[in-house]
């Protein structure tokens, strides 16, 4: 059992067992110290985004995954991948077989924040030429 | 105007107008080089989400948003108000008066938005005992 400070071996219930400040209060990303900041950003990074709305689609092996994630380095897809599986988003589910085949799919937890930002990236998509028209005018001002 | 590559100076009605390889594609979140990952990109920054998010309660001034979200430089916070403010997510707005008074708020798009991560950052400080359970039990099997 790990006994570091940051995360301690004792079974974790709720906000009063974070091991820091928050006591009684409720999670809140806008603090800095709450763990919801670090799980947000997990979520929100730059890559942590598209690898949840993929695996919303069913599960993947990495290399697939990698494809579809357009752009992403070998160390940030297994990063992202690595953060997600810490915070409980994700399953690295290893079938035992030979050679043993190894696929990546979403929690319960992990689906349910994988549909919302699928519905911030559906607002996004269908929304972008509000955003290159405002970048337009942005830059023409400045120019 | 500005007649750079990146930003013609030409109305832009659409996704056939970004000036790159879309066509008459959608625009796709996946694709490396759509300008929706940029936009998704400022949006889902580290500091993106919870300047949208603090926005939403109404207009702030620039110290007192740095304030809001607790943790943030004063340079992070120009240049996510920046990328937000070209991007049509944030409008800058300087009031007349002696001296002048400056404030942030919403466009429309930028409330839809930022509801879409209300959405989100609602779920996940919901659901933070189910992430502090998944860190203790990932830490203890690799301690």
């Amino acid at each position: 059992m790990s006994e570091s400070a940051a995360h301690p071996s004792t079974p974790i219930t709720g906000p009063t067992d974070s091991g820091d400040a928050f006591g009684d209060l409720a999670f809140d990303v806008f603090a800095k110290r709450c763990p919801s900041r670090t799980a947000l950003e997990n979520i929100t990074g730059r890559w942590g985004v598209l690898v949840l709305a993929a695996l919303k689609d069913g599960p993947y092996r990495f290399n697939a995954l990698r494809r579809r994630v357009d752009g992403v380095s070998e160390k940030m897809l297994s990063q992202t991948l690595h953060a997600l599986e810490r915070d409980g988003l994700v399953i690295r589910d290893v079938q035992q077989q030979i050679p043993p085949r190894v696929e990546y799919r979403l929690t319960p937890l992990g689906a349910d924040t994988a549909g919302k930002l699928l519905d911030l990236v559906g607002l996004l998509e269908g929304r972008m030429d509000e955003v290159l028209a405002a970048r337009s005018a942005y830059d023409a001002a400045r120019g």
